[in-house]
């Protein structure tokens, strides 16, 4: 089923909706009911009448009559003012707003309202003359269409949600109810949405990132300011160890810049006449200076790559740095991990000779894709090229040689990949990372951008064979983004069940009885020994003793609430066998003490 | 000698400078001339005349003389308007202004200008009567004394800069010009103190700094606020895994914390009304929030500890963060890395139990007095007790038991150490690491600091075995402190010549022809295999190779210049060998290929 088709069918169920509701109560007003991501709404006043959820059973089932009838959908036409004359008749007082003001202007109304949700056909710029209808069974709505056939060919749906909603979004009018429906072609694709939309609910990485209290946040601090448990900073610590890492392999250098900045480097960027409000400014007490927070890293690398004298030999150079920026983002925005003021980025800038454009990118996504497959997720890339118009500053060569070998790069990489003319930066070309969850969400994550403006106006140079001064390219990236909103994915992502080498608790031992003290030491020895060294370098093993008198059962209970990957059961019988009880996600096994080591490690 | 004498001396040299000038340049008129730290200065006015560095050979012989002649210091008195005509007829019109001015009041000169400068008998709080006067030989001076009884005593000096001054320190006065001596009881104490002047010369962290690239500044990013090279990044990035390794070794847990908050925390911990005014303000303008940039961490813990219920069981809690503080340093007082508006602390502190505070100082010393032995500075600490004063907060017997566990744990530290009363801060005891340099230099480095004040403030607890809720006792401490302050230390303490385990470039290969290339793939691989664990973990070598068409000589002198550790020089013979040559500072030696990373380890 094509785009068109799908729209068409969630539109017509928006009908069936409304057919229903009138069914069921004769004297609603309806506002309107377009389609929107993977379903539809009406909005509906039933005055003093409320619809609950536990109404949706007697909606759904006469839709689903509406639906066995198998009416046609038919189209007519009126003129405006029997159209205004058919609302006001049949008491739909918003259609009748609605009429009126097309009446008077087209355009005023859809700038406010979905445009196909209007009965209007517009011709060319001239006055309304006629409005369209469609009606099925005894139910006649003003529309634009198109809609299905019949009411059969409706596919699956399932009412979702009700909530309240005022008339055209405007919180000084009368107050509806929004009546969401989902809506698919088959009831597979609907099952599986819908399904998916649970576990979105269990995966919501704010009630997870509590119930493992990963972090937390204060009302003294301020919002979108979170503060990161030992767990979460275990977190934040070994993926962004490995994102370095990554690129480490490949010639980037660490290097550390300040959280403040006078706006002057900026100003110099251009930064700050794009987004000069957007920033948190900074004043001194002491002095008149006046300072932005950092809402990026690049003008401050520029100024280490400026230190000292490069020549063609020295290029690429590569800098790497996890730190914090800050955004002003507005309260009411903020909300667990994937929006939040203090955004920390993995980020590094190469700059480049432009021969050694495609080397470097083939490096970062080589990075990239080892970083989201080491955790289940696809990824999907999109190149993004400049169009025709004169938005783009560089060189047009420069453009042309670039955007070829990135996506060289691409296709070395076996990246899937598709292309959009006109998605460039003002700067230069760049590839988005889409990487897909556990339940089907694609999430927008690395980026790797190319910039053909920043060194020229930070007068930017190295000396080519022949003396002379030359411009690098510089190339943003950030494999994991902002690590904050990484974060949020990959909490939904895995439902908080971590790939063991990033679990922030990996290991519990958990005793049976209180006579396996010294064993339980040999253990701890043998743990204190193991050092990942897959995907991340020297990552020691984190692991905890529950040798609480407590049931082994309750111990059990506990761990697992905390998704610990592995429990280590032992009791007088494992001591004696030199053995543990080994307990994860894919069930219970015995494995001898001396083996324990390599058994992580394979994990 | 004691500091009595010494400062007798010093100052006694002052009047020698004076009368030498005198005899030199007759017409001089002089200002004050007080003892400063290591030696004394006298502010001289000479007219056009201007003292150069040239002439000091010829002043100090004139104090030669002086001394020789063994003249004794006279003590005399005149009623205070006979002073002044005796400042008048000898033309000294600065002595005249500041015996005018004692006339008046004697508390208002002593505020511009050190007490013991001036020749005023106060008796009590009444008017002045007489000033003294000490005369050696035909040189009279105003002044109280006391002196060495002849000019013979006063040890070894030399006279060290000249420098302008304005009268009084008040740049719309007349400009005099300073001239400074430094002065010790014995020529070897003089002779040890130049040399170390121009060793701090030679190791100027700022000289040092530049030549080996460590940092930069930038105007655009502003004063005070360095960005930090590859090479000055692994400086920070070893003493910090260093620090936070051995504290980790004790249970402690890394978090993490936004660099901004709302200024609420900091009312609410009392650091507001206290500090206040020397924090850089942040405002949105998005939003009328109002935050400041964090000038500690202690408030922001506080947070992560109260988001979950404690138990006795769970004490100590213990966080570590190695995180950017901001503080608004004047601009005039920013300059390298000893005091900068961005310092990042290795900060941590410990949750604890009254009945715990000994084992944590235990822990927290054991950790400071391995980290600088490890770069041979040795310790000395202060024990910072309350005195009677009631300027502290907190029950007394929790201080008293408090102190003695710190006193308990410095001895079991076996850490030389001194006790003052009344240097505790009001919240608690503490004790201040004082880390002594390579040209014996004494700096504050490390603090740890009990505090029974901010846990009550946020409201922090834990239940006890009964189940009551008590207060905790913070423990505030960092190994390295500020580590841009703590690298200026040791950057002048080593002279740039980094312990083999902390340089930036430990190893450079270097050829002596291009015969070589395979045999140095071959040892590249030997290097890429070698980490070192002590003292820090995971330490990878850092290597690079010259391989450049250059000389060898050319090629160990740049590697000597960068102050690198290890260099390996590799020739075709060296390739048959199967080995290399090892040049350090302490020499060359030739080690075979496979002995190569026991070596480096072993180093």
């Amino acid at each position: 089923m094509n785009e068109e088709q799908l729209h068409a069918m969630r539109h017509s169920l928006a009908h069936i909706t409304a057919a229903a509701v009138k069914r069921l109560w004769p004297e609603a007003k309806f506002g309107v009911g377009p389609v929107v991501e993977n379903g539809f709404y009406y909005d509906i006043d039933l005055g003093d009448n409320k619809i609950s959820e536990q109404q949706f059973g007697k909606i759904e089932k006469t839709m689903h009559r509406i639906i066995a009838e198998a009416q046609d959908f038919e189209r007519s036409t009126k003129p405006i003012d029997q159209a205004i004359a058919w609302a006001k008749e049949n008491n739909q007082p918003y259609k009748e707003e609605l009429l009126n003001d097309l009446k008077r202007s087209g355009t005023t109304v859809a700038k406010d309202l979905d445009a196909d949700e209007l009965g209007t056909i517009t011709e060319g710029d001239a006055a309304i003359n006629e409005v369209s209808f469609y009606t099925n069974g005894d139910f006649t709505d003003l529309c634009r269409g198109p809609h299905v056939a019949t009411t059969k060919e409706v596919g699956a749906f399932k009412l979702l949600k009700i909530a309240g909603a005022y008339w055209r979004g405007n919180e000084k009018n009368a107050q509806m109810q929004r009546l969401y429906g989902v809506a698919f072609a088959t009831q597979e694709e609907l099952d599986t949405y819908i399904e998916n939309l649970e576990q979105a609910k269990l995966r919501d990485h704010r009630k997870i990132g509590k119930e493992l209290g990963l972090y937390t946040s204060s009302p003294l601090v301020g919002a979108g300011l979170p503060l990161f448990t030992p767990h979460g900073t275990v977190l934040r610590d070994i993926m962004t160890q490995y994102s370095n890492q990554l690129r480490q392999r490949h010639g980037f250098e660490k290097v550390w810049t300040p959280h403040i900045t006078k706006k002057e480097l900026y100003e110099a960027s251009g930064h700050w006449a794009k987004f000069g409000d957007e920033l948190f400014l900074v004043t001194s007490q002491e002095t008149s200076d006046e300072f932005a927070l950092k809402p990026m890293n690049c003008p401050h690398h520029t100024q280490i790559f400026a230190s000292k004298p490069r020549s063609y030999r020295d290029m690429p150079v590569r800098f790497l740095e996890t730190t914090t920026d800050y955004r002003d983002e507005k309260t009411g925005e903020l909300g667990g991990l994937n929006r939040v003021r203090s955004l920390t980025q993995d980020d590094s800038h190469v700059f480049a000779r432009p021969d050694q454009i495609e080397q470097e990118i083939n490096n970062l996504l080589a990075a990239a894709s080892e970083l989201y497959s080491s955790i289940d997720m696809k990824l999907r890339v999109r190149l993004s090229y400049r169009d025709g118009s004169d938005a783009y500053l560089g060189e047009i060569d420069l453009w042309n040689t670039a955007q070829e070998q990135l996506k060289n790069a691409v296709i070395a990489n076996k990246l899937d990949f598709y292309e959009e003319d006109g998605e460039a930066a003002f700067y230069g070309p760049k590839i988005d990372f889409m990487a897909t969850d556990a339940i089907g969400r694609e999430h927008q994550v690395a980026t790797v951008q190319l910039d053909f403006v920043q060194p020229a106006r930070f007068g930017l140079e190295y000396t080519d064979t022949e003396g002379n001064a030359q411009t690098p390219v510089m190339i943003h990236c950030a494999l994991l983004g902002s690590v904050e909103r990484f974060l949020s994915v990959f909490i939904e992502h895995t439902a908080g069940w971590f790939p063991f080498w990033v679990a922030p608790e990996q290991v519990r031992i958990l005793t049976i009885n209180d006579t396996v003290a010294d064993y339980v030491k040999e253990i701890e020895a043998v743990l204190t020994d193991v050092v990942l060294m897959k995907p991340v370098k020297y990552n020691e093993i984190r692991f905890t003793r529950d040798d609480r008198n407590e049931s082994l059962g309750k111990k059990i209970r506990e761990a697992t609430t905390l998704k610990i990957p592995v429990q280590l059961i032992v009791g007088s019988q494992d001591k004696e066998a030199q053995q543990v009880s080994v307990r994860t996600q894919a069930g219970e096994e015995k494995i001898a003490l001396d083996q324990l080591s390599t058994y992580l490690q394979d994990l």
